[in-house]
């Protein structure tokens, strides 16, 4: 189900801002029985990614029962979030009283990815697209979303599941839809994501599971060269969890240890909620 | 009067991709009696960026018609069309057979911008935002319009018109909405758009009519300090026409005769389209 401002129905204006300009900022993330799983996380970046917007994010508790009636008694959701800085004239201005546009999408859709993904792992490849650095808007999950479409474009083989991105000095930076994670000599590092890339709730997720299991975690700068070199890799979202990687841009690589504590950290916590 | 694939009315679906990922272009213009000025620069720029993204472009005479019907009878109009790569299920993967969506927006407004402009000049700031370099976007007129937002959100003094845009080297790129120009011994020069920018079409018809009056015109690399150091600065646009710079960044600025010659041809093809 849709709601658009709190009311069922797909229909938004064409002279909003979101399709005009892409002004806006969305999540994606999975619902049990009308709640968000991870909710907490999810709003406090929304509403992160909307103040650096200078967007009014629309209250939690207000988002918390649209979800609610979107999801619809279904028992497992995806849903989307996308929040716009509304409708306006024709012009780059905006006035800082805009009502902004509130998008809420469930659907009790089954799984897009095999769910075997996350215990054999998936293949993955290299994007040849290389993102652009724009500080001002690293790390925000905006509607500026070219550069993913983009890279997603580059590969049909259906059985290759995420594209690795790079920057333009060779730097990993995540996948179109994922966050990246290496694991070297134990120690897992994750890109910094200060000049482009989307950071997500999984990745902080993983970054607090690995310092709970006392794992070192590092977010820096992460060279292709290093990728490869890496003793394991896995690409992480909100919606497929935790995927390792058993092949990267054709070779073939082992499942590792690192990747395993983290899945079942994640999955307790997931667990727990549940309970 | 708005059309949503030739329909008139303003809604689209909230699963459009123009909104969810800023997936498509647009193009802005005036219209004389239902008639676009310039219709076939401005078509095969779309055209082009259309088939830059894999997206398909609607055919001229449908758009043709359009945007007769969208300008009701009014003797001008100001015109914005918007081409998404249409609605999908989410993810960033899509299918080339997508329907795209096709928004047509005629307003009869009055000049947004005082008149006299065009023949006093503008009062014209440095943006603080730097573009980033994507050279697979640069130059189209795509929805991934964030930068400029950004950009014109910095000042507020309705007294200065526009901002001009560097790239992260101090080259350069042009305005939050217009194409720049500089003047240096006689000779234009304008940024090469090359790794970011939007190319417009009265850019183009700048360099054209440049050519036609024997002016030298270069499309190359334009360092900040050049702009500050040549002796006449302007801005261009498909609704503006060309506004001279008569301060830039709070330094005073003499009007020149390159700048009115540059006027004065357009104004004459403008003028030879009417009659």
């Amino acid at each position: 189900m849709i709601l658009v401002n709190g009311t069922p129905g797909a229909a938004i204006t064409a002279m909003d801002r979101g399709v005009a300009y892409g002004d806006g900022v969305f999540r994606t993330f999975r619902a049990r029985g009308g709640c968000a799983l991870q909710w907490r996380r999810h709003y406090s970046k929304l509403a992160h990614d909307c103040t650096a917007l200078a967007i009014t994010a629309p209250p939690a508790d207000m988002l918390e029962n649209e979800i609610s009636s979107a999801c619809a008694g279904e028992a497992e959701c995806v849903v989307k979030i996308i929040v716009t800085r509304g409708a306006s004239e024709r012009g780059y201005a905006y006035s800082s009283g805009a009502e902004t546009t509130r998008i809420v999408v469930a659907a009790a859709e089954a799984a897009a990815h095999p769910a075997d993904h996350a215990s054999v792992g998936v293949r993955v490849r290299l994007c040849s697209l290389r993102l652009s650095h724009q500080p001002a808007l690293a790390g925000l999950k905006h509607l500026n979303r070219l550069e993913n479409v983009i890279a997603r474009a580059e590969w049909s083989d259906a059985s290759i599941s995420e594209g690795i991105l790079l920057d333009r000095e060779d730097h990993v930076i995540g996948g179109t839809m994922s966050n990246v994670f290496a694991v070297m000599s134990g120690a897992l590092i994750t890109p910094a994501l200060d000049r482009c890339g989307v950071a997500g709730v999984t990745r902080d997720r993983v970054i607090d599971a690995a310092s709970a299991l006392g794992t070192a975690c590092s977010v820096t700068t992460l060279s292709w060269t290093d990728l490869l070199a890496s003793d394991e890799v896995f690409v992480v979202n909100s919606l497929v969890g935790v995927w390792p990687v058993r092949e990267l841009n054709g070779a073939e690589r082992g499942l590792g240890p690192v990747t395993r504590n983290i899945q079942r950290a994640l999955q307790l916590e997931d667990d727990a909620k549940v309970a």
